[in-house]
């Protein structure tokens, strides 16, 4: 497993980064997730089953922690491409730091993941160049998550509801929840699943082959 | 290199405004406690839970938030004082915002909170003022938690552990994680609790009430 390490890229126009990593990925026909959300949502845990459901799919996943490798070494056990991160401190990626990290990919990979920092505030700042956000909230974090975090709400493409096997243990209203996330961005997909059991998982897993698909199709018309 | 010339200038001041504030506190008898956690960890549950055990503590809530204002009124609804504090995007409060927000509170206050941004990495990078720095991890967040964001088990004085409650329905190992914050820490102490039941209150609560009179008996000494 390879570990890089990188700094945030400041003279560049983030946007700019962005836009030409992800005209990049598309002419290569790859679809890149930038997959955020709060540190312990169970991110890592999310992807590995995403990786045992989908072994049609070759998966790469790129690990970004300010430190140690715990994630990567936990999504390589499962067969998959990973490499890991280190953000030299840094509480995000940035579009530079992505173009590194996918460039340090080896191999052929249709599918990859940036796993970013766990954080709900500063990810969702930064366009890493990915053509996807998907974030995770947790139900032990609390269905009050969108009236303080709104930004990551507002940009993601995909809400993924993890934990909901532990939805007897915890007050979370599902369906307060989903109504603050709607008022904050009409067009999101919302999922609820649980990653132990497998619940939902399938609905998710259809989003990212169909997203998959259009990368695809995109490229060959 | 530019933005290093400029993190390092802004922390020396921040550092001076940090004592300024911490040597205002002392003279006043006042204790600031600088709570910080991921997103989602139960900082305002804690703080309820700890209000309503120490009904002979004034206390005060300063809640640091990007948005919204659900927390302050839960405190509010308690009876103690609270402020709602907006950073304007910022992800972490430093020693001026924090200063700012001490001279907002109005009437008398023994025990202060700040409840810092929810945000497991730049709060840790910034001294408020703040006498004490107290880190709440919960369970669900995981045991790996001090593998991957070292600086701020480093840096608090006490770590509280919360949620206990869930340990039945989580795979997460307190000795483990015990082991892997006192290799960061030797001096911190830890405080495994359940906000929500009550279980292991007792102890961090003594420990807030053994500060304060420190803190008390160092300004009349």
């Amino acid at each position: 497993m390879k570990t890089i390490t990188l700094n945030a890229s400041v003279t560049a126009s983030n946007d700019r980064d962005a836009q030409a990593l992800r005209e990049k990925l598309n002419r290569r026909g790859v679809l890149l997730i930038n997959v955020m959300s709060a540190a312990g949502s169970g991110k890592t845990t999310f992807l590995s089953r995403v990786i045992s459901d989908l072994p049609e799919v070759s998966i790469g996943v790129m690990e970004a922690d300010i430190e140690s490798d715990v994630d990567a070494k936990r999504i390589e056990a499962l067969g998959a491409k990973a490499i890991q991160v280190h953000t030299s401190g840094m509480c995000h990626m940035d579009a530079g730091m992505t173009a590194a990290a996918v460039d340090a990919m080896e191999g052929e990979t249709q599918l990859l993941f940036l796993e970013n920092v766990g954080n709900l505030i500063c990810p969702a700042e930064y366009d890493t160049g990915a053509q996807k956000k998907l974030m995770i909230l947790s139900v032990p974090e609390g269905d009050d998550k969108p009236l303080k975090y709104p930004l990551m709400f507002r940009e993601s493409d995909a809400l993924v509801i993890t934990k909901i096997d532990a939805l007897p243990f915890f007050t979370f209203d599902m369906e307060k929840c989903i109504e603050r996330v709607k008022k904050l961005n009409p067009e999101i997909r919302i999922f609820p699943v649980s990653a132990k059991t497998g619940e939902g998982m399938e609905a998710v897993e259809a989003w990212m082959v169909e997203a998959l698909r259009e990368v695809k199709s995109s490229r060959d018309s």
